[in-house]
């Protein structure tokens, strides 16, 4: 594998450890624990791994360990840091005897279904250490959901003596990481299941988890990006640069960018939920920004835009459920087959309420007919088909134009288009990230020595050095509560979205109406690893703000 | 203006000079020199500035210098490092003596004619050092060519008594510094004028000129984010990215992020120009790579896209000659007007020969669609507006498609599509443009005070350490000949493109082959300021296999 110049360099940086994981740990345990909500519910569900203690790692007297054989399985969508896991437990396991063993499932829960594997050696790992991407063994969707699977599972692990398996993902695969722990529990397999906290979307804490790790260096990338825009923007003096960032449902990587580079207009989706507002609404928002901008001479900008606007705006989220409910057809739950185009959008109008035709009709035609077209598999609408951010330029050129006619408007309106996901999903882990997923690694590794089970890896304090970071665990059900998923009740870890009265949102709105005047940007530029620690070690303007509460 | 912690630190660099200029210089001369084509012509046209020396400073003696007042100029699209040219330039007239002054004109070379200005000082010059964009005097696209423009610019250069003028441009603009040169020294209105190679393109270059500013940085950020792409493609592996990069003209840019990342396609437009390429050849092309690595089980990939590539393709070329040629009424020369797009479409089938016409058939109906329709306001087709990366890999999915139904291909096909410019343009400076631009900006005081005029400032040597740097100027004239613009014979620079026989296309050459099949991806990451010196401190891959031959 030939290697850049910062590959090789990077490849030395020893990320740092809490003091607490630096030797022998002892496991001090806290309360009994209920989960976050339908407690009686969760409790039935798990048994075996319900009302466990929360786990703080202490620093204790070094005794033997006996050689153990762990698995781990990157699950979904990549985040930058998982290396770093992998690499921070395989250095964890072999603390504890320099024969344990490391085996990697590959591409994902599917790995362990199918018995695709590989086994770490030094050289291997050292090939990752530091490095973005997944890689190293591949990630997949597959969800672990299924007796069969676990059943499947339960084979391969035993073939090659695992006694714990490690899975890194989302809130959804956490969910399955214990749903495994209970089923192998109650079994009495023997087989440990503990997870750890990724997804770039950061749409993953809690009281319990700071953040999901790969949030940082994304937003970081993403800020690299906007801030550059934002500096030519700005010189050019000519055009409003409509910026879609990834993740569909919660808008914590826009609202994170925007307090590092302070644009013109940032959208919060749980806002436009929370407000009732229209498109119409949201058009005219970033219409009067540029308007009050043009009236400065100011005919440039930014606007950040969540990539799931969309179907967080109340009525356009009613007309997509009506058009997913008619297409569908009941007796066989698949997409309603027509002869023509035409014949199912007359379809569509005949069938749908005088409301959500009034919105599907305000839409730009292309977009209307796109959206009672497009199907995917299961007849569902597709919305991540609709590019938002050109539809919300195009509908704020039509106001513009309007204002134009009656003399509200006096400048000048051209756009650009960004769209920005694979640029930071696989960026090389900032300080934060690199030293964050090696502590939840190797972390991961005294969480099975010490025997737990449906457990998640959890390092706190994080704003502070790595020294004093807290190492420990906490059982998967008490973050979660039950909620309706493609028809069913199920236990589920709560998606933690932006909350309008938390610190970060707060901060932003106060200063928001500034921005969307002014010429405020920041520039934060790329992500340094070896300059002086201000620049370097910071943590999200997010999480310094919600910990600083 | 609030700052991000990497500006706060970054402010603090101080950027290398030549040893030759870091006192007192004396200009040693070459012979007189020749245009490099055209002679006898490029002679009449500049009798004043033609012929002129090459000149190379060296130490010397330290001298009285009487205080100078100068102007600077941006003009044309950001490129990173303009900031240092001008504060290069700044600390220049200031050593040279302390109560000179330095102006800037605004918004580009309409400043100059329009008497719109700043002077600069130590705390606003200090805001800028080592920072992307243009913001701190604003650039434009103003062609400075007209006499009345010369004129209203002396009565303001008179006002502040500049007896220098600094142009920060492409070949365009210094071919026109060059003009403007030529002009005041027949008035003989006692302005020199001096030029500095700018443009992320890396058109501009020659035997006189290494590189374009600019170009190093802009490479850097793209190879970046294809980096990064490569790594997630490499991590989900499921998707071919198709990666437009910014670059009406030349592909140099495209060339070096190839050899910085080796994607598994990069297409050269001036290749496929010179092999008289069609479309379907380009698509065969991709679509080969794609069937192959399918083969290999291995469905996914990165091709490199040059934004100018539709041009370059012979066929393409000459059906939009002849739809520019027949849409435009040759009575007026404007756009011809048609009652409906039906007319207007009917009307170019009717009038195009028949080979062009094949060529505009074999397209997919929207993109003919839009290439019949679209104009800007001269009825121009607008290319621009074609988004090659999406119909390049909606053209080989058909083939793809095709290729299955012939059992050709067994794997599959899935696109995302992204496209780099603004991203880039603006990006703080790499060590090599930060001390690349203050180089070229002192150095232009050097030029000034030796009382040259019609030269460019030009940096050499520059793939060694910057103490070794060679300084000096190079009358512009001698980078000139005579080529058919707009329909009128015009003194030019000529425009650097992709030489096939060249070092950095042959070695790319040599290896496409090996990294279209092999998944052979480097990951360089983001430009480090910081770091070890193999780091931070390397030139563009495209000019160390320049220089080394």
């Amino acid at each position: 594998m030939e290697k850049s110049a910062l590959q090789i360099a990077r490849a030395a940086y020893q990320p740092k450890l809490p003091t607490a994981l630096q030797g022998a740990v002892k496991a001090v345990e806290g309360a009994a624990t209920q989960s976050v909500g339908n407690q009686e519910e969760i409790k039935a569900l798990f048994p075996n791994t319900y009302g466990l203690p929360v786990v703080e790692f202490q620093s204790a007297e070094s005794e033997n360990h006996d050689p153990i054989n762990v698995g781990i399985i990157l699950s979904g969508g990549q985040a930058p840091g998982g290396h770093n896991v992998i690499s921070g437990l395989y250095d964890g396991v072999k603390s504890l005897n320099k024969n344990s063993k490391l085996y990697g499932f590959l591409m994902g829960p599917g790995g362990l279904v199918d018995h695709k594997y590989v086994e770490f050696t030094d050289a291997f790992i050292d090939e990752y250490r530091n490095t973005g991407g997944f890689d190293i063994i591949g990630s997949g969707r597959t969800k672990l959901e299924k007796e069969e699977q676990f059943e499947s599972g339960i084979q391969i692990l035993r073939e090659l003596g695992i006694q714990a398996l490690v899975i890194i993902g989302g809130d959804d695969s956490n969910t399955n990481a214990c749903v495994l722990a209970e089923y192998y529990a109650a079994k009495q397999y023997g087989v440990q299941v503990i997870g750890c906290p990724k997804t770039i979307d950061g749409d993953l804490k809690n009281e319990q988890i700071e953040t999901s790790f790969g949030f940082d260096t994304a937003c970081k990338t993403y800020s690299e990006l906007i801030g550059n825009i934002q500096r030519d923007c700005n010189s050019a003096r000519k055009y409003w640069h409509f910026i879609k960032l990834m993740g569909r449902s919660a808008s914590h990587i826009a609202l994170e960018c925007a307090l590092q580079t302070q644009p013109n207009v940032c959208l919060i989706s749980e806002e436009i939920e929370a407000k009732q507002q229209s498109l119409d609404d949201v058009v005219t928002y970033i219409a009067q920004a540029v308007a009050m901008r043009a009236a400065d001479g100011n005919n440039f900008g930014t606007v950040l835009i969540p990539e799931g606007l969309i179907e967080f705006i109340p009525a356009i989220k009613k007309l997509i459920s009506q058009l997913n409910e008619i297409l569908t057809d009941p007796a066989t739950g698949e997409a309603r087959e027509f002869e023509s185009a035409d014949a199912q959008i007359a379809f569509v109008k005949n069938n749908t309420s005088a409301d959500n035709l009034a919105v599907l009709e305000s839409l730009p035609a292309d977009v209307a007919r796109q959206l009672c077209l497009d199907r995917d598999p299961h007849g569902n609408v597709q919305v991540s088909l609709i590019e938002t951010e050109k539809l919300l330029s195009r509908m704020v050129a039509d106001k513009l134009d309007q204002w134009k006619q009656e003399g509200k408007f006096v400048g000048k309106f051209a756009a650009q288009h960004h769209f920005f996901g694979y640029e930071g999903r696989c960026a090389a882990p900032s300080n934060y990230d690199a030293d964050y997923c090696y502590s939840l690694g190797f972390n991961a590794s005294r969480l099975i020595a010490t025997g737990k089970t449906g457990y998640m890896s959890i390092i706190k304090n994080t704003t502070a050095p790595a020294a004093e970071w807290i190492a420990g665990g906490v059982p998967i059900t008490m973050m979660m509560n039950i909620e309706r998923r493609n028809g069913a009740n199920k236990p589920v870890i709560r998606k933690a979205l932006v909350e309008l009265d938390g610190a970060p949102f707060k901060f932003f709105a106060g200063k928001r109406d500034e921005w969307a005047r002014q010429t405020a940007y920041i520039y934060p530029g790329p992500i340094q690893y070896f300059g002086p620690t201000e620049v370097c070690d910071q943590c999200t303007r997010t999480l310094a703000l919600e910990q600083a509460k």
